[in-house]
Order: structure tokens, then C-alpha cells, then sequence
């Protein structure tokens, strides 16, 4: 069977492809919010469908504490390395939803990309994975290589049941490793295998201070301001070069080798096209590292939401008693969220303004995840992606976190390979998200080379 | 006439007039909500038809560039003075909404107390000052003063359109004094003269970052985050005692005399049951300052409300390219609104964090107030106060903004006599506002007593 043969049929059956994962894209499988339950299950339904359609055997719906899982195998390629594919269905949220050009769940061709919520991250990877499959049947006959398939409704939200149904289906997930579609390109025509990850953890603030609003003038002066005391306290979470400043959150830091600066400065990058293109005069950060540092082995303390008192229209000349805030950190081998998360409680103890009380809630964590690249699998994948897009593959970490991964690292103890499509300026958690067709063609004919080249590769 | 006949016409007619009252309530005339422009128009024309009712002349409705004045006058006392009333029928924002116990503008009577938006502040004085006219007219036939009524709409966001209806309205406004019944008494029982208030200016100031939301794992670390750039600048402003940082905010400030200080403190104030009434463990702000000095005679910059990134349900990793914040300032004599703002100015421009473009928009303004009090007007009203209400009058100044005092003062250039009957425990700009029942039968009779006795002044 030749490559050829590949690219014919997935040409032949692109419009087909498409349709069917316009199907996919249209539901809004939105895991944090809990309005959208149902339609997690209808997701999960329509994955179940396609698997058992592309004859994938013992297809279930495994349900969990919260959104299920789906899972399938085909196991009859003999003495042959097993692959378990993960991926995710669940989606970001939509807002604000009036910056949308065309709404999120109404999937849209505009220029050869596609634009919806899930296109890139992650159901059209998911969806390229099920093709990939597809093909290799339909050319072959059978498949080069064991499969299963784990894909999973609540990446967005920290993958918060996945570690216990690993746990409790050890045997049944067990491969010789891991293919995940979830991670970018290093840029338009420039594929990358990311070997590290960075990891997640974090806190709502809740601040109170009196029992209700109070007005500002008649009480102003003399009752502590909720938001300003939030306010307070956020300013000591950071200075003004972007360093954190909780105390030991930067000790086990993992620091970068000079081989890994060197890799990453002879990377190319446009400062200039990057700042044009997220509409920016001047990046920002941590100074003594480059933006290619700070983004992949850098830990960072991000405040993703604030709100209190009155935001609407015109004045209120309140004095709020209530304000909160959301903040996560994107951490980095070898830091430990659990440590993270009391690091930040100490921080906020020590730092609590007069005047207010303090209620700190924590999100769903996530490790850091780092692999060794010179894994013959690492390898075998970086020849696939130099077939099809013809230019060396860069060997990068994600700056962004797939919590599942290091949960595989731990519970299955194999190794995880993350092949990705995406590019970093598709919206991936924004309004607009959106997937370039060009590589979603060349993916599939980079993931069909791969398998086929494992089942040569003794693991 | 006598005293008791009075109290008599009130007790009779307290029922409709309470019935009267809960019509005028019920319109809920928000002055900083476009979407209730109408409710505002019903408002005014409700108070036209009120006046009207009463054998006031003249009574117009009188357009401006915002929500009407609503005039009237009675001229044929000869030889008496002549009292211009003041007062406004529009009302703050009811939200939160799920913390009122009752609906905001359907009232309802619970204790001795009238709960509904405007029940204090300032329907429920506005509509007193009407049913004195009434029982004046009732009892004695006529009225012991000349009067005029003004009545805007838009005091709750900062009077914009009154001065240069006062300014072109000069003659007709043209009185001996100005009586306003939007201020607190001291305490339960305890009633009082304000004979200073403070003034207000404020802006909001929007930060933006990127052109949309980035992905916090992607761009974490690398771009300057709208929020934290927010928190930085907020953080600038005030130290963690409460004292403003903006260079020359303190500049004009009058200061306490030695004679101002003592009478404060010689007032009953219990620090314990304030801290219960509104919910607060410790009271805060400026050292070296008592709360009432704070609160009446020191300025505050207060931030009003805070709004950016993700505040909904559970956690979304965004790195947020908006921020937004209204920030509102209570000014003392001498403090000038004008200059306050083009200082504020000049500390955002000179604390502009890196990465983010700012843009400031100012809020209406309304400059701080100060009369002797040993005007005789003032010494009349607390006569009839002290009646009344058997105890000594406090003199006290207002923590709270009358934007248009001020500007009385200035085109008027007659006193102004602010005789106010609510309590600061009324929840005026927040939930649950309500009005105690008590002091609306006093303050009628305070009002009606006061009017006689003016009648009998030399001005």
C-alpha cells in the first residue's frame, strides 16, 4: 500500500469528513458549565456511534462521577505494539459570546479554516485520530497495530474522574503507549513533538467584608472596601516584571538546561508577527528569559477573572462588601500543585488586608509532564511529520496542560507521545477558535504513516 | 392653630398618605438605567399631578438634556419669606436583587419600617415635604411662606443636567433658602443639622491588553495580563491604611478645627453596635482619625466595582485582554472635583503597568459643601427638631454627596438648610432599603413647625 493511496482516499472523502465532523463540532459539550450535562451525553453518544461505525469492538459509554468516558479496542493485530489513543470531547465556554464572528457551535469554512468551538482543541484532532483509522481499513483491510481509545469529557475542567478510571481499568488501558492529538504545531508549516507540558493548579478567592453593600458615603472612609482589599492582595501575588512573589513557589523549579536554551533559541520566531497578531505593542514578563521560555518552562500566576460591586451601566457609588477572583498557575517540572496550592494559602494568610474575611476554594490540579526526546517512538513520529511537511521537526514543551498525561505517566507508567495539529493563534479557550484545514489533511496522512511505522518497532 | 392639631391632621390621614406614598414608590424610576427613561417620565408626571392636587401653581414639567425637573409654586404669602424646596425622585439601581427580601418597588411595611427602593432616599422625604403643604393648607387656609418646588431625576448620578437648569432658571428659582430633606439624622431619636457635605468625582478606567482572551497555558508568562496590570495600578492608590496615594490629593483639604473635633467627639457614637449593624469585625481606615471624622470630613477614593476576565461557573483558564473598574471619590471642603480628576489622571498615566493601553472616563461631579452654623435658619430648624423630638440637635456634616448643594450655593448664592429624617442604617444605595415610620410622622411635624416659625423671620 503506498502513500498515495492514503492521500487519494482522504482526498476522495474530505467533504464526507467534513460533514461528519461539523456533526461533531455542533455540540455544545461545554464540561464546566452544568446546563450543558446533556449534551455531554449526546457527545458521548455520537463518539460511541462513530467508534462502533469504523468497526471498533467493545464500545462503551463508561459513566463516571461526572461526564463519561468513551472507550473502544480493536485488538487482533498480533505481536503487534498496542496504541491507546486519548483525547477529549468537552469544549471550553463560549463568552463573551458577541466577539464571535460566527457562532461557536454553527461550524463555518472561512478561508480554509474552520471556525468553531472544538475545532482545534480538541474534537477535530479527536476526529482525525477516527479517520486515520478509517483509512487504514479501507486501504489495508485490517489495522498495523492494536488500538484503543480513551476519550474523555472533562480535560477543560482539570480532568477531575480520569485518574480514578485509569486507575480502576489498569489492565484494560493497558499499551505500550499513549498518542494524544491535543498539542500545537510550532508554527504554520512547522510540526513539533512536545515532549513537556506544563502543569495546573489553582484558587477562587471570595473576600467579605461587611453584610451587604454599603454606601460610599455615608460609610466611605471608615469600613474596609472588599474589592480593595482583593485588590491588595492580588498586588502581592506578583511585581511588576511579572515574577511571582509567593514565597518557594519557584523552588522546584526544574531549571533549563543550556542545551534546552540553545534548542530553543536557534527556533525561528517572529516577535514582531507574534505582537501583530495577538494585537499587542510589547510582550511582557519575567525578565533574564525569552518568550519561548517563559511560555514553555516558566511557571506562571495568572488572575483569569475578577468581578464585584457594580459593573454595569453608569455609577453606583457603592461600597462593596464582596469581591472574588480566579486565579491559576501554569506550572513546570518538577513542581508539585499540591505544594503550589498551600504555598498560595500560606501567601494569602500572611497577606489577608484588614477589615475582611478570606474564603479560598481550590480548582482541580494538574502535574507537569517532561519525556526524554531521544525515545525511539519520539523518533519514529518526528520521521512522519518530516515526510509529509518536509522540513525538520521541532522538538518543543506546551505551554499549556493536558492534565491526563501525567496522571498516564504515573498510573500506566508508559510513554506518552503527543502528536498535535493545532496552532497557537486558533483561539484554542477564545472567541473564534478555529482549525487550518491544511494541517487537518496533512494530519491525517502524518498519523497514518506513524502507525503504520510502529508496527515495525519492537516495544 | 395649635401643635396638636397638626399631629392630629397626620394621624388622621396616615393611611392615605401611606397608600399615596406606596404609588409614588412603586415607579421604579432608575435615573442610570436607559431602559427605564419611561418609568422616569411616569415619575414626574406624578409629582406634577401631586402638586397639582395640593393648590400649588405653575407646576410644569420641565425637560432638559436628561430626565425632566418637575417646578411649581405658591407665591401669596406677602412679605414672608420664600422657601425653595428640593428634593429628587429618581433612585439608585436595585441589584443585587436576590439579596432584597422584599421587591424593590412593590413596598411593603414590616415593623414600623417602609421597605422599597427610594423609601429614604429620597421619595419618602420628597413626598413629606408635600404633605405639609397639604396640612398647612388644611389647618390653617393657607400657607405661612411663599414656596417653590424643585424636584429633579437625576441626583443618583450626579445632578448633570441641574446647574444649567438652576443657572437659566435663576429668577424663577429666586428664594430666601433652600430646604432639603435628603440627609440622616444622628441617630435613633437623635435628630440633627448637616451643615457641611461632601463631594464626589470619579472615573472608570478601562485596561486592555491583547485584541481578545488568550490561552493562559499557550501565552502564560509571556503577555502582559489586563487584570494583573489593573490590580497593579488599583494597588497604587491606597496604602494598606487607607490613605490615598495620589500625589496632591491631600492638598486642599480643610482641616479639622480643634473646635470640630471635640463636638464630634462628643457625640454618642457606639463603635460595637455599628460593627454589628453592618456586619464587620474591625473598622478601617486613615490613622489619626476618628470613624466620624473619617467618614465626614476626610475624602476617600473608593472603587466602586471591578470587572474582567472569566466570573461565571468553575474555572477558565484564560488569560484576560480586558479589565474594568469604576473608582469614585468623596471630596471635603476645599477639594476642587476638577483638579481631583486631573490628578487621578496623572497618577494613571505615571502607573500605567506595561503592555496595556488605558483609557479614562470621567464621571459627574459634584463639589463638597460647608455653612456656618449659626446661620439663624439653621438655629430655627433645630427648634423645631428639638420639640419634636425632645433632645438636643447634633450638628453633624454629611459623609454622602447632594451634587446640587453646591451648585445652589454658587448660582443661587442663598443658604441651604438640609433637614433629613433617614438613618444610615436604611440601606439607601443597597438592599433592603427602607424608611422608619416614626420619623416620617416627626419629621411632618418638624417640617410644619419649621415653616410657622420662618414665617416669622426677618431674612
Amino acid at each position: 500500500m503506498t502513500f498515495n493511496s492514503f492521500e487519494d482516499y482522504f482526498k476522495k472523502n474530505r467533504k464526507k469528513h467534513l460533514q461528519q465532523l461539523f456533526e461533531f463540532l455542533k455540540i455544545p459539550s461545554i464540561s464546566s458549565l452544568s446546563e450543558h450535562k446533556k449534551d455531554m451525553e449526546t457527545c458521548a453518544l455520537w463518539l460511541k456511534d462513530h467508534l462502533e461505525q469504523l468497526k471498533i469492538e467493545n464500545v462503551s459509554i463508561d459513566h463516571t462521577a461526572g461526564h463519561p468516558v468513551v472507550y473502544g479496542e480493536w485488538l487482533h493485530a498480533e505481536g503487534k505494539p498496542t496504541v491507546l489513543f486519548y483525547g477529549h470531547y468537552d469544549v471550553q465556554p463560549v463568552d463573551p459570546l458577541h466577539l464571535w464572528e460566527s457562532e461557536p457551535f454553527k461550524p463555518e469554512i472561512r478561508d480554509d479554516k474552520l471556525y468553531a468551538r472544538g475545532a482545534s482543541d480538541d474534537k477535530g484532532q479527536v476526529f482525525m485520530q477516527l479517520k486515520v483509522i478509517e483509512a487504514l481499513f479501507a486501504i489495508l483491510g485490517t489495522l498495523p497495530v492494536n488500538v484503543k481509545f480513551l476519550y474523555e469529557g472533562e480535560e477543560e475542567i482539570g480532568s477531575p474522574h480520569l485518574p480514578s478510571y485509569v486507575e480502576e481499568n489498569k489492565e484494560k488501558l493497558s499499551a505500550d503507549f499513549i498518542l494524544i492529538s491535543d498539542t500545537s504545531m510550532y508554527a504554520p508549516g512547522k510540526p513539533a513533538i512536545c515532549y513537556g507540558l506544563r502543569g495546573l493548579a489553582g484558587v477562587q478567592i471570595d473576600v467579605l467584608g461587611a453584610k451587604g453593600d454599603l454606601h460610599s458615603g455615608l460609610y466611605g472612609g471608615g469600613v474596609q472596601n472588599a474589592i480593595h482589599a482583593l485588590v491588595e492582595l492580588l498586588a502581592s501575588f506578583r511585581n511588576d516584571e511579572g515574577v511571582i512573589q509567593v514565597e518557594g513557589f519557584y523552588d522546584d523549579v526544574l531549571p533549563l538546561s543550556e542545551e534546552e536554551r540553545k534548542a530553543y533559541a536557534s527556533l525561528p520566531f517572529d516577535e514582531e508577527a507574534l505582537k501583530k497578531e495577538i494585537g499587542v505593542k510589547e510582550l511582557f514578563g519575567e525578565k533574564g528569559y525569552s518568550y519561548i521560555e517563559r511560555t514553555w518552562a516558566r511557571p506562571t500566576l495568572e488572575i483569569n477573572g475578577i468581578t464585584g460591586g457594580f459593573t454595569g451601566e453608569g455609577i453606583k457609588t457603592v461600597l462593596p462588601n464582596e469581591a472574588s477572583v480566579k486565579i491559576t498557575c501554569r506550572l513546570v517540572p518538577n513542581q508539585d500543585p499540591d505544594k503550589i496550592v498551600a504555598l498560595l494559602r500560606q501567601h494569602i494568610e500572611k497577606h489577608t488586608p484588614k477589615g475582611v474575611t478570606i474564603t479560598v476554594t481550590e480548582f482541580d490540579k494538574g502535574a507537569p509532564y517532561i519525556t526524554p526526546f531521544d525515545h525511539p517512538l519520539i523518533q519514529t513520529a518526528s520521521h512522519s511529520y518530516e515526510k509529509v511537511y518536509k522540513v525538520p521537526t521541532a522538538f518543543t514543551r506546551g505551554g499549556g496542560s493536558i492534565p491526563i498525561v501525567a496522571s498516564f505517566d504515573e498510573i500506566l507508567n508508559i510513554p506518552v507521545v503527543l502528536m498535535g495539529f493545532g496552532l497557537d493563534t486558533e483561539n484554542f479557550h477564545a472567541p473564534n477558535e478555529h482549525f487550518h484545514l491544511a494541517n487537518f489533511d496533512k494530519g491525517l496522512l502524518v498519523l497514518t504513516d506513524f502507525l503504520c511505522e510502529v508496527s515495525n518497532l519492537q516495544l
